[in-house]
């Protein structure tokens, strides 16, 4: 009779945020049935439950709240990065982020999520290459019915949600998956480059991915299980930041003749503070919005151990965090217990559903070690992450992927393979696009642009114009 | 039966936030019959739909949760214009936001929403002097009821919503029409005139406006629509600030003899990037919020729209502006980026609940457009605005209120009859105020405090003191 | 028959966030008859009143909602110390801040909340001393039921609210008070010792003294009145404050000789003007989730009075400190405008539902009033507190918490005996915790760390290293 849970995808399929339509569409004449059953009979429903609309309002009320805070993600990395970059460099950052998140909502609206979710055959590989996404006849009519009929009421709400709620926060989640990849290339990827990778990744990459998964494709079908997106969202930007790095290459002088790294003090740090305390918010959102639901008492619960599970799996990885960088680098290190709260959430996303709050705790203290040895790692492969996106992405991700075999009873031969082929996926056509890039309109801003700044060579302006006497020079 | 339905204005009103309280009577009593049969014959009712007081609850609980969010976009303000406004001049920049919000919410309180709603009769041209808004006595009753009866509860739901759920909607947008009005005049006009002004403008000018639109006045009758408030709200505001910006005049120095405007570059351009992120953010609880309803499968298939379309519209009017800001300003310009973000959202503000999406996309372009030009057209015209906000809210604001004859089947005589009257009555009032501040107290800092700065001046502190070495001097 | 309405706790005991868990048993047997009986005859239910699972989804999420944006609080702690201090000890400030976060979070799920209110018997004086909170064995199987049976909801529905959704609640609450020492002792007191403090005062401290009011001890059994904590997160914080400041003593010459102070003006202004925006967006949460409820038309009429009153007291709060602050200081004061914010903020906490909406214009304008007087009080007492911090949430909290008196009808002794209890309680353990570091690891930094700065000494960076040439050094 709870015609709106009929929309969850099983459990075993992972709980997903978006249904392939296909999937949809038979659900929906299914609820159909449902719904008309119980305005046949309205005493046959308790009357203590929710009615079908009620449940309509509060999942589709969910996905714009939450979505809400996951757009507000987006200011997150922005004032991250902008803080951890040198001054010479902050406003171009300040660019690439509005602008990214422009381009993901406006790709995401024209090809994006039609590619991903309409369309994608059971176990298949993609959805469709159509043009924009819209609302549906039904809610126009409903919209414009002077007195609308039960009839036109039952037809939107048997679709579960409305239909740009769904959208909105799928857009907001491919914005994400775009900012983890400015921070990782700061301070010498071109900005119309950067752009172009976006656009790509965004209308692309991304929802392809997104149709093997949440789409119904095919390692939905096989049972791989990713309830927020630690491979689906923040691996994917990982990966596509890793294949940048390697092509577009470290920051002149980061790494000195005999292969150390120099240390590339944060500009501001109150602001990359600010950026980690929003991203913590809105990382409810995130992992709370990708229950799908709002409109029952399982949905709730279930909901509430999300945000304490993810506030929980955040705290272990700040302090396991600062507790590892004592030993390897030697001090108490801010910027690695902030880095530590995201491997801790993005550890905690594949899975932030669990009922056994401690182990949120044990993964948010994994995932907080695994971003900090991360920054370790990165270095000694001479690979420059300028805000150790990768090692709390990348590396976070898949720990908190393959934690779910642990935690919540995933098969590890199906979290893995999901693992590899995004990874192997994604790294590769990423690598591939940022090959075409260098070789046509170019990745890397010249030496002399580096060395000036990319804020005064490409926009003409400083950051901070009366603060800074003298920009600082990159020689040894 | 869907009783807080009938409290919607009808489309082609307007949908407005907020009724006039002699309509809102009318509709009570309506409700209260319709609400009084659905309790007599519980069974008429589908057991499928929400209930009356769940409608209520909903309703007044998305006042409050959108409200929350607007308000927040007086921080966006804050940011936006203490980032663009020379160092100098960033402490007073900040008082007069958090001072403006103070004020614009107490002369809401005592005056303000009396005038705007409470007794605008139909066709009118003001509410009630009348001092004091509060809890009715239904809702008193209902509160202090140690076991409340059934026609407790219904005097209080058939109200439609929480009566200060609506006030407190209502004070954070007359709020943001204030903050229009600091940028623009930032770094030239005395503190206490500004608060003065602002007073005035909340207290008694913006609440005109108000009542002949959203109070139900005579625009409203004539079926001016302006959604969320394009030209109530960011006309309104951008209208007072060119009017203070003719009498208070240009910075020293702004032009040079030959007439070319001189670059006042922002003195912190991550925090007008943040700015703008958290405006972004907060429009979508002002958009959303002035669907005035959740409650009912139309309510919530609206409101998604209308967060789709709003980003929508911001993202095309980021685009937009940087795309022209290339041949206009001969660069790519982060500044012009940001505030096309602002025009963009100006201008989807008036008719954000079209159903055809790409319309936002074409209004977003095109307010970001007009938000760039205008930049243009300001300094043709030696008119100093220190943030661009003329051309974001007024100018943009236009666009849009006339755009929605376009996409959304307005009026065109009636909308630029609203456009044209609001902007007679907001820049003569606001005209004459400021004159007489002028040659009263005073409207601009003398000389001398200008070039030393607000905040040593007005302030006796410093927003960075350990950052600037020596305060810019204004020579040429 | 409205069962989710009888989780609150009688007015005259204080809305109280959290029950005793000994009374939530009672109240979930009574709860659970009462949902039997809608369950077995839905007809005597009105149609209009939201279902038992329909409250409960509401109860839960706004917990959730509000919860979140308390979280937020945090960041704007952050920003408001992080700003007023001086650049040299900005970063160590950032990380006492997140880590005190993270710390609270743990320790709040390790032993906090079951102290707090789980097993305290009426009128008693602790909880249980007992490991871990969580998911309640009904939750587990409602939300791994293949298809769930109606008595599965109900036995979930009957406890009121989702279990870890009332926990994030309270934990960001305990966080709160843990983020107002921070901002007293900043610039001197060691990082290692600050965070000892935090998980002891998080554990144990705070935990005892709202066993004795929210989780139903003697103060409740007494009538003490609390509604969001003026008192119990307020003052607690306060006194633990003061407590820490006496001990660890005031910054190297903040007092001169003569016993007169000097000026510590704040780094970046900006920064503290956004923490204090973002302070008053969250205490929209803090208030309003106090209602602990949502899911009827009198929790929601309730919630709209909160949140206006509650703007009401911050908008007379600013009012206040800035007209006080031109005798008393000299100068328009922005910084005392921002902390009169604050001051008007913890006043109408202890009682921000009142029906009468002037009142809380008062009770701001005295909060605010209390906040700038007691700046000078601090200062004659030779009392270094960086921010603030001791008036705004320590004074301005005993003038809200009597003030219960005078507008909602609070017993003048009753309230007096909670001030001085919790007083009592919390300066004296916090005066021995203090001691007790101070005479072992130590409680302040070496007079060499203090003049160099806590974030080079302690964490080995600068937080804006590119705008500070030369540290201010701390000579007369």
């Amino acid at each position: 009779m709870q015609a709106a849970g009929q929309f969850h995808l099983p459990k075993e399929h992972g709980r997903a945020p978006g249904l392939s339509v296909s999937m949809a569409r038979t659900m929906a004449a299914l609820a159909l049935l449902g719904g008309a059953f119980v305005m046949l009979y309205p005493d046959a429903a308790a009357a203590a439950a929710p009615g079908a609309e009620m449940k309509f309002v509060l999942d589709s009320f969910a996905f714009l709240v939450w979505g809400v805070l996951v757009m507000w993600m987006c200011a997150g990395f922005t004032m991250l990065e902008a803080g951890s970059v040198r001054t010479k460099n902050a406003s171009v950052i300040c660019l690439k982020n509005i602008g990214l998140y422009a381009i993901a909502g406006l790709t995401f609206y024209f090809i994006g999520y039609n590619l991903m979710y309409v369309g994608v055959e059971d176990g298949g590989w993609i959805g469709t290459f159509s043009f924009l996404y819209g609302t549906t006849a039904e809610e126009i009519a409903l919209l414009t019915a002077a007195d609308a009929a039960p009839e036109q009421v039952e037809a939107v709400v048997s679709n579960g949600y409305a239909t740009m709620s769904d959208w909105f926060f799928q857009m907001v989640f491919v914005a994400t998956t775009a900012s983890i990849v400015s921070g990782a290339l700061a301070e010498r990827v071109k900005l119309v480059s950067f752009f172009l990778f976006i656009a790509i990744l965004t209308a692309l990459i991304y929802p392809v991915v997104g149709a093997w998964t949440w789409g119904g494709g095919w390692l939905d079908a096989m049972g791989f299980q990713d309830f927020a997106g630690s491979t689906i969202v923040h691996s994917t930007g990982g990966w596509a930041a890793l294949a940048g790095a390697l092509i577009v290459g470290p920051r002149r002088n980061k790494f000195r003749a005999n292969g150390s790294a120099k240390a590339t003090p944060p500009s501001n740090v109150p602001a990359v503070t600010l950026g980690v305390f929003i991203l913590w918010m809105g990382w409810f959102g995130f992992n709370g919005g990708s229950q799908l639901a709002l409109g029952g008492a399982a949905d709730v619960v279930a909901l509430a151990n999300i945000l304490a599970n993810t506030n929980l799996a955040a705290a272990g990885g700040v302090l396991a965090a600062l507790a590892l960088a004592r030993p390897l680098f030697g001090r108490t290190d801010l910027l690695a217990g902030l880095n530590g709260a995201i491997g801790g959430l993005v550890a905690i996303t594949a899975g932030p559903d669990l009922v056994e709050h401690y182990w949120a705790v044990v993964i948010g203290l994994i995932g907080g070690s695994v971003t900090t040895a991360g920054l370790k790692v990165l270095e000694a492969l001479k690979i420059d992450d300028v805000v150790g996106a990768i090692p709390a992405h990348l590396f976070a991700g898949v720990w908190g992927t393959m934690a779910v075999c642990i935690a919540a009873g995933g098969d590890v031969l199906v979290q893995l393979t999901g693992v590899l082929a995004v990874g192997a996926f994604v790294f590769a056509t990423s690598l591939l696009v940022w090959l075409g890039i260098k070789y046509t309109i170019g990745a890397r801003v010249s030496h002399t642009v580096e060395e000036l700044g990319q804020d005064a060579a490409e926009l003409g302006i400083e950051a901070y114009p009366e603060f800074v006497l003298m920009p600082e020079v990159d020689d040894d």
